[in-house]
């Protein structure tokens, strides 16, 4: 059994993690941190867990934590991981941040648009980018992994075949998100109140989200050259879930291309990502409460476009789901253990 | 390994059976039927099945069906389960029918409630009523289950600890119940379209409600008197889940009723029954892709009535996930096998 | 023109007062206040409102708004409405508030249930309870007014005909109410936010919330001996629009009263009153952003109960219609002007 | 007072025309067809508009209707205006279409999208397209009106600055949208299901979706060369509202413009159309229940595109309120009369 805690239990991705280790066979459940509850019951903060997970909510004491477990998954505002992440690891134990601290292989990048100064730009680059489907290798011998945010995930996924096919100009990635509001977390902010979101969309941070450089990253990692894109998240009243709808122009002709076998073929053997038939369009819905991504792909032919939806839970394989993916293939467990589980529909 | 199969595989009750027999490490699912896509792979009509089952819908051949089966769920509009569980039961083979033909002792309330007749008395009168919580151990020996009602499942076992201690007055009790939208099934009607239910709520069939002879039939059982409910069921615009809120009034004095105690002791030994603590009030959505039962109760000693609020998922304790649980109980599996699900929240 | 001003003008009641004064024809908008956002145009704060409203939002200085406005009208939380609506009146100037502080005649029973003591029992005693459809003459003369909760104003609108005519129980009265979270206003709470209500349902301050003592005040007045009732409000996922159900057991045989009958004469001349035919039972949507109250009643023969289910926007008819409806009445202006809106369906 | 009909008064657009005209001051409202309903009164169909229109729904006798009235607004599934329109136009009455049958120049287009043939080329080609904004001349001399496709509204709006200009280049247009499901009519359709769209997110139609060559029509007219775009329409679970998000690279550099600028400009005398400050991005509950179309527009320097966003009311802006719009141009009544309404926020 792998022992393991969670720093920021609470946080919507913190109690997701919850969720989703109370069943896992191969895990043990160690401490759970909360600053704002600490010192309660996590199922009296959260009562949907009572009978699974009976443990006190405690404060961050992670030379004790550490000490105690085999893996500390960070669940925290950017800017606080880096300090936990550095004892974690100093005292020989592993940590998947789910935050962005650890995301980022040039930390001025991450300075530039998170607008704080980051404190170990040695451990971020050395650290792991966790997208199985892509660094799986990588992260099987990871100590410190960075978990992708939940729009990268999707868009990433999305984008891959055509990137590693080299059949899209690369300067024409538009990529227009739609996320339930889950994704803006357990935070009293005025936008996400019920009746100021329900019946209602809205673009955001349009030109500014902090997730456009980390896709900018993967995506030139990938292709081998500066990627820049247009990403523009909405906010759509929906609780778990996002759609990405990528946009990009192909660089030859769309008759020469079989756009479904390709997207077959990269995924062919990933548990996680299903590519659905021509012509069918994924919903969010398909997805609830698992670690897929669904994936519906074609071209247009009038304007030689590549329109590409994928669709996550934003809390599973855009936070949570994505970090146990990563824990298991760290700690040599089977990569689906603790992931097994049918959407629920409707 | 159990075989089992369902008539009726594409509703929504049909639907959410195949999600929670797709797991479940003692089940073989055989044949599923439907009437409406037979022909289609099951994974194309509902593509969040995608790579739990792979099989073709079929027609209703019942005697190959239950050739192949230990067990056959019905998923039926109410007057078509009779006919196809007489073949099943005349096999051998056991027979649960999740809508309301063998749910009544006497059919002639069936027959004044539900305006058709009824084809097998003797088979409804013999039929066990399978809400375990209550019918355990007949339900263990049973060839025939009628699986309750949703709304049933939540009024009654609300009211069950009072009723067995016979400290309300049978006369004084309203049922008020709160719906989401998928408990009309999947029929198209203009009830159910989104725009229709959205932001708003309604009250429906009432005084008229189906529901109603079941509650009474169980109360009265139990009460070994007739019980005559008031029972308002109402539309609410959520997909999964309902609400009832349970009015009673006292027979004997409001502070010599120690009533979190008098429930926690009704359903210690019952793992799908969480009794909250007093005063916390559970919300449906604790319990969102569960088997639990979540109960609130306290007394308003201003009014001299005891106030209870019970919460399921109506496709899940409400409907599939108590015929799993009937199931188990029927083939001698561990109660919560198949059914060890945390909710999904938020 | 009336000049009137808005004290708290952008919690949702008072943006809701701004919405109906912006085009009523009799009315010129003076001051509009705000403690969070003094300084800011309205339209920046809101901008729904651009081209309609262009005033800079200020601090509550009374003394200057009361001198250049014939009438106020409070939009504050409890507590706060006593001092404002003394400087007003001294002024002799009319006030309408649309909180708790002018609604009770006596008020040691505010101070029960709202645990605060009142300044001004005089004030309160001698301020009208401002719903039309019962106490109309009474609010013509009024200098202040103590506008309605909006759960009371369904449950008693709803109660009305019964009362009066005298033909229930009054011990066993049992109102059980839903509403959108818009009720629970602009405020920064846990609860309001969009995933920890969407897709449920629960029911809140069971036998304590604080408008049972402002329904039971009204019922005995009416009923002329004291009513005691249990009333449990709901939360659900919605933004406006409250429906209360309502059960009174009656008094005669149910086979001697019309109830439909009944209804239409108690609100023939009740413009905002509409009686639905029988069996129809009003769903809140019918009366989305409009003063209407949409009733719909029966009996049931089998418990001899009345059952009534009356459906408000619970910002309109629950909160700012009903404000504007009594402006109109004390300034001797035509009763729906202003209020002269089709419900927005779907 | 202009006499005016509506053939198809039951669907959404229909009876959102309905609520419109209702209070229009200078329209007395003759004749409401209806083939589901006819010989039925409209507010039992639709309760909420008891009170306003008490009128009984007949079938199509044309002749008569077109006798009785100045205008008659068509709003009818595709394929059935045309013969229609031409009885209309024959008897000297004008016409509004709010279907397609209208809207086309070249019918050919219109054949190949929507796979139907057009019974009369001469006559589509002669109407005009009603979009006040860009047509408002043409639209006062015209006997008949194409109303606009709710989709092509609002990316028309968001895309005649630019094109005006001339500073984007036409090959690089891609127009995301997200609509509400009332979009989708009040048709029986599975996809229309609450339990099917709420908490979920599509695209469908992608490449294929009819709107597309009507936004190809108008922006090609405006740019004066053939235009060619993108359009992925999306269905997001609310009843109301379209927002498109339009992405277009610049052909000039992005430091020369005055993007805000420009947009005000363009529409500083058009009242429904609300250019909102650089940085705002609008939701479409700014607008709901009103004509308006809110804009945010800004320029992404990193991209050298410019990002813009328009909400509008898909059964206001987008079919029903532009259609009034359009009728009050035809009949010289100020073009606001009757849409002089302030959005329902929150």
């Amino acid at each position: 059994m792998v022992k393991v805690s969670i720093i920021g239990a609470t946080g919507y991705a913190g109690v997701e993690l919850v969720r989703l280790l109370a069943l896992h066979s191969e895990v043990e459940l160690m401490f759970l941190t909360s600053q704002t509850y600490s010192g309660q019951k996590i199922q009296d903060v959260y009562p949907h867990l009572r009978g699974f997970v009976d443990k006190e909510l405690r404060e961050q004491n992670i030379e004790e934590i550490a000490e105690g477990s085999d893996l500390v998954f960070l669940a925290l505002p950017h800017g606080h991981a880096v300090a936990v992440a550095e004892k974690v690891l100093k005292m020989g134990k592993k940590v998947i941040d789910l935050g962005a601290d650890l995301r980022f292989r040039d930390t001025k990048t991450y300075e530039a648009w998170y607008k704080v100064s980051h404190e170990n730009p040695v451990l971020s680059r050395d650290a792991v980018y966790g997208l199985p489907e892509i660094n799986r290798n990588r992260i099987k011998e990871a100590q410190a992994v960075g978990n992708p945010g939940c729009y990268p995930t999707s868009a990433v996924l999305a984008l891959y075949p055509l990137i590693r096919q080299n059949i899209v100009d690369v300067k024409t990635i538009i990529i227009d998100s739609k996320s339930g509001v889950s994704g803006a977390g357990r935070g009293l902010v005025l936008g996400s109140l019920y009746p100021e979101c329900a019946e209602s969309v809205k673009a955001y941070n349009v030109g500014k989200h902090r997730h456009t450089p980390e896709i900018e990253q993967i995506l030139s990692e990938l292709a081998g050259t500066d990627v820049t894109v247009s990403f523009t998240p909405h906010l759509i009243p929906m609780t778990r879930g996002i759609l990405s709808t990528v946009y990009a122009g192909l660089t030859c002709a769309a008759k020469d291309i079989d756009i479904e076998g390709l997207y077959r073929t990269c995924y062919r053997d990933e548990y996680f990502v299903r590519v659905q038939p021509k012509g069918v369009w994924p919903q969010t819905k398909w997805v609830t409460g698992t670690n897929f991504c669904d994936i519906g792909v074609d071209i247009d032919a009038r304007t030689n476009r590549v329109v590409v939806t994928a669709v996550i839970d934003n809390l599973v394989k855009g936070a949570a789901g994505q970090a146990v993916q990563n824990m298991n293939l760290m700690f040599g467990i089977p990569e689906k253990t603790g992931l097994d589980l049918v959407p629920l529909y409707p």
